[in-house]
This record gives C-alpha cells, structure tokens and sequence, in this order.
C-alpha cells in the first residue's frame, strides 16, 4: 500500500513561519526519497490547506494509508483533541483509507540530545 | 567560567504543558551531567521563573556565563525579538555577565531526520 506523510503544523499569521514549514516539508520530502508515496503539510488554524484537506490530497494522489505527524513541542490540546478531531472528519468521510498520527515532535527521545548539541557548550 | 544552560520556552496557560517542559528540563540536565554549572527553564509568558528571572537565578547561582536555549520551532517574533528583549534587560543590570542566545530548536540540522524517525515507516 503506498503511504503518504502529511507534517501537521499549528500554522500562523505570519507568512514566513508557515513558509518555514513548508521548507522543512521539502527538506523532509528529499530526505525520506522514495520512501513515502508523497511527503506533504497541512495546518491546524490560519494557514492552508487546512488538515482535512491535506489528508484528502493525499489520497486524492493515490496514498492508501496517510501518517500524520504532529509538528508540536507539548502534549496540549492541540495534539490530544484537536489534530485527532480534524482526522476524524476524513475517516467519516472515507472509511476505507488507512490513517494513522504518529507521536508529536516533542515527544523524541532525542530531543535532549539535539537540545545540547544546539548550546554547543 | 562556569557557564549555566537555561532552555527557554513560551509558557502555557495548562499547567501540564508547563511541568512538560520542567520534566524536559530534567532530563536535560541528567543527560548534560558535569558539563554545565546547572540547567534550568524559564517562560516567555504565563509562566514563572521569567526569562530575566532565570538568566539572574544562574548568575546568582555563580554561574558567569548563561546559554539561552529557545525551546521554539519557528522563527517568529518570539525568537526574533521578545527572547533577545527580555535578555537585554538582564545584560543592561549586568554588564560583567555573558549572556549567549543559543539557535532555537526549529533551526537545528537534524529536525528532518527525527520526524522521519517519528513517522515510522
């Protein structure tokens, strides 16, 4: 089955952070090679295509099964209730297609590590 | 010089998205072990110690030198501006103190590979 990776983002007023997304979308995207059948973003609020849409997208370009990624530092709202609810409508819509969220950003076992790396002390 | 680390995140009306960053802070610190004088965290907004709070706390800690490490994923006003102002007015009392500011966690290299990591497939 081919699998599509939507990166979810809050999205913001200011145009340039949401074009930082879509940049490290590129970068993902030429990083995972053929690994996924598409590498795409999607966002929460203020910046389009909204999540639902971007999960259409996906499918509407042949993926069967769509990972989202939450591209999110805490454990808030956000991640527990509102990104699941905004999947739930696509999996109402189409219940035959596969889609599953992985773990948020913050959650990374590596995050520590690429903290200290990053003070470089 | 003792140097301290201080990783500095927005800060959160839910008191879980707060205690999230102090555990990370944590973790942090074990995992820095010898190498810094003492890790801490402070808030940007709606949450306590302040960013000039925690820059001082480590000065007065001993440390003569504070890594501020931006615990944010864009590069936004936050980054840009607010986290620079609130440490200007600890360098403007403390002249002899040296006060880096560290690349915010969006910026580091291995951002992609992690989330392809996270996605799973």
């Amino acid at each position: 089955m081919k699998t599509s990776l939507l990166l979810v983002a809050h999205g913001s007023r200011r145009a340039a952070s949401n074009d930082e997304v879509r940049r490290l979308t590129e970068a993902l995207a030429e990083r995972a090679g053929e690994r996924y059948h598409g590498v795409s973003c999607a966002f929460l609020e203020l910046a389009e295509p909204s999540i639902p849409d971007g999960v259409r997208a996906c499918l509407d370009a042949g993926a069967g099964e769509v990972v989202v990624l939450p591209f999110f530092l805490s454990a808030g709202r956000h991640v527990a209730e509102d990104i699941p609810g905004e999947v739930e409508k696509v999996r109402a819509e189409r219940p035959e297609a596969r889609i599953r969220i992985a773990p948020y950003l913050g959650a990374a076992d590596a995050i520590p590590a690429l903290l200290l790396e990053l003070a470089g002390h």
